[in-house]
């Protein structure tokens, strides 16, 4: 009963905090543009870091946002090193970290490492229990390299379950076996799957991921149905639309899951499961990219830790809703530790993560999100503010109107997130909406009180 | 109010004869291979006609099923004509019925002329009011040469969107334009959406279909969420599973339609909306195999019209429930015209089709199905037998399994039909069960007690 309580008083704590926080947020977003004082001391040294979305903000395709290669530039100084820790944290998953730091660094003209970079299948490192087991990946390019780069040790592919199993993909009459019983090679069995991003030809992955989840790994046996859960799903990257070169959004790996979601329980009538979410807004994701912005810190020779994170990006069901959440996390993580001191002399013994599985209004994947980014109350930072820029999926221009796509976002009636994320309105209000990039940057300057030139 | 009573005592009557069919059904069933006794006299001309599904059935794939082959002869006499008028009713839709017909013909080793042919999209030549609209189909194959011999004018095909919309498809990056900015050509507004069957780069189509109906047909403007319903929507084939060589069944179009339909509504929160869902189970899909088989028979020289159909499949919820509800249809019509006749001498005038509207239990899919598919009713069968067969995803043997998926396909946790089509468990039995087409076929010669050699 003891511990009962404490969990309960733990999550109040939570659920105050989040408050509290929203109503910031809300009074931050209305003063709009009213940055002439700083909320922080320009007294002892930097203590703070960027994340920056990509696509939205930085890019629209492969075309750069006006403004942003000069935002950027403006990060480093003469050497060539940065002012503070910058990280780049995407959605997106379908390339090596090493290759997207290249391909930033040529369309934005600094040079921009792969510890800067962050992809949201990059948490999958810290998933051990996972890397030994035997995996199929879906998504495209690299696959296979991505999960081995991860620390995955026996991967399988798509086409490698097509070659072996060449009956099971046939609704592309082009591609079926010309034989109409070719030697089945089989496979040893999968023992998880992980969607790593939006994959080419989605109907022949939606077909053998079903497959799969029906016959416990392995192809050759009967589909049953019954046999729930199923095996692992690991997914990465829940983003239903983004933006790229084209006037309206377009579909990203957010709407292969609600495929799969939906074809799933067509046949069996149950709920697909997922082991983790993985990316933007997952906890899990934020606190990796504190890591990080940590190590950058301790690079550039910082002694005190970073104090205050920014987040800047365009979409509120991703970048504003997880910056928000993660904000949540910390005060949480900060009260409840506090919380446990205090009652630890009563006989309390209750961990934060206790704590948080205790909380009534959390999905388990919320729950296990947190759990896994659990990190020591004193490394944490104090603070993450999101800033919501107007070059992507969201626009302050297009919001008065009343067929906006984006408005209905925050709509009850609509939700754009992933359908295992409770949805909570304030946690997609942004603590500051600006322009572009270019303001977002100033703005946080202006806030820590630090000159940017 | 006195119409009113009429439209309601119609579907009554509808009611008790479904009730009735459906109690007839059962008792045929559990009385399998009790078919000594003949149900119809064998006086007079033959009367009957044989509707054939193919996959399941006749076909696996490419490979033919044992004994379909001789049984399919035996319908022929020496000089190659057909005893009884026979119709192949397939929920395939990616070809010509030409080309079904030379492959039928070739792997059966017997002349099928395109006439005796019916693919998912067949009935779509009497949908009239849309052959002049500028339409986009979906598909694969030849769509552009289905859709322009089925009657439509103004057609326009994915490929033709993609190229006209080059920033659309953005999915596959090896299929994104090279330049940033490519010229968009542009099309004149898409009126209507056409969905032959399953495609091929099923995130193509999704994204596609997705924007014209957000923007009203035109992808030149801004989406719309509101714009609600959205132009029209026709689907053909709505098969969520069929069998090919694989141990496990395959997806269908039905699979597709579940993805597009839960992608709409999860951007915009709204349901999508079928114009028209054709193929079995859909009474317009028995309503026009009805038609083949009376102008076969006139063909034959018959001069009584066909009185009782035998549908055979391998599905309980296409070929099964689409026969037995076709025969509901034609009970209640002959019932409802006999009721009219009674009534019109008190003031009534309630036509059939009212009767339907006023259905409480019907969908409007259903409702618009029936009576599109409405004749005069001295022109019907009296009645159309539904007969499954074993050999596809249906299996008696695996039925006793726990873990069976077809079993539960009949059960109320799990529908495998189509979003639109109320659930009638009643309407997935069969009239008879058999092991294969060759006994199936016995069976309705026994039934007819008419010599099949």
């Amino acid at each position: 009963m003891q511990r009962a309580k404490i969990f309960k008083y733990g999550w109040q704590l939570l659920k105050s905090n989040c408050d509290g926080a929203a109503k910031q947020v809300t009074t931050s977003a209305s003063s709009l543009r009213d940055h002439s004082v700083s909320h922080f001391s320009s007294q002892g040294p930097k203590s703070f870091g960027l994340l920056f979305d990509i696509d939205g903000v930085l890019l629209r395709g492969k075309t750069v946002i006006p403004g942003a290669k000069q935002c950027i530039r403006n990060l480093v100084d003469h050497n060539g090193k940065y002012k503070v820790p910058v990280v780049f944290v995407t959605n997106a998953g379908n390339c090596m970290r090493q290759t997207k730091a290249e391909q930033l660094s040529h369309v934005l003209d600094v040079e921009i490492c792969p510890e800067q970079v962050m992809l949201s299948h990059s948490p999958l490192r810290i998933f051990t229990q996972f890397h030994k087991m035997r995996v199929l990946v879906s998504g495209q390019g690299p696959v296979m390299e991505v999960a081995e780069n991860l620390g995955f040790q026996d991967v399988v592919t798509i086409d490698m379950l097509r070659d072996a199993y060449p009956l099971l993909d046939v609704i592309d009459h082009n591609r079926r076996p010309k034989d109409p019983s070719p030697p089945s090679k089989g496979l040893r069995p999968i023992d998880a799957i992980i969607l790593f991003g939006e994959p080419i030809r989605w109907e022949t992955n939606l077909q053998l991921i079903v497959d799969l989840l029906l016959t416990n790994g392995n192809p050759d046996n009967v589909w049953n149905s019954n046999q729930y859960p199923h095996i692992p799903v690991l997914a990465c990257n829940m983003d239903l639309l983004w933006m790229a070169e084209a006037k309206n959004p377009r579909f990203g790996h957010g709407m292969f899951l609600v495929c799969l979601e939906n074809l799933y329980k067509k046949v069996t009538g149950y709920e697909l499961k997922y082991q983790a979410l993985i990316g933007k807004p997952s906890v899990v994701t934020y606190n990796y990219a504190e890591l990080l912005i940590r190590q950058q810190a301790e690079r550039l020779g910082w002694t005190t830790p970073v104090k205050r994170l920014y987040a800047i990006g365009d979409n509120p069901m991703a970048d504003i809703y997880g910056a928000n959440l993660y904000n949540c996390y910390l005060q949480a993580a900060r009260r409840t530790s506090t919380q446990m001191q205090a009652t630890s002399g009563r006989g309390g013994s209750g961990s934060f993560e206790e704590t948080l599985y205790e909380a009534p209004k959390m999905t388990s994947t919320e729950q296990d999100d947190m759990s896994l980014a659990h990190r020591p109350v004193e490394e944490l930072p104090e603070r993450c503010s999101s800033i919501l820029v107007c070059t992507g999926v969201y626009s302050r221009g297009q919001q008065e109107l009343p067929s906006d796509p984006t408005h209905t976002v925050t709509e009850q009636r609509i939700f754009h997130g992933h359908r295992d994320f409770r949805f909570d309105p304030t946690l997609t209000q942004p603590s500051f909406i600006v322009q572009d990039v270019k303001e977002a940057v100033e703005l946080v300057f202006q806030q820590e009180a630090c000159p940017l030139d």
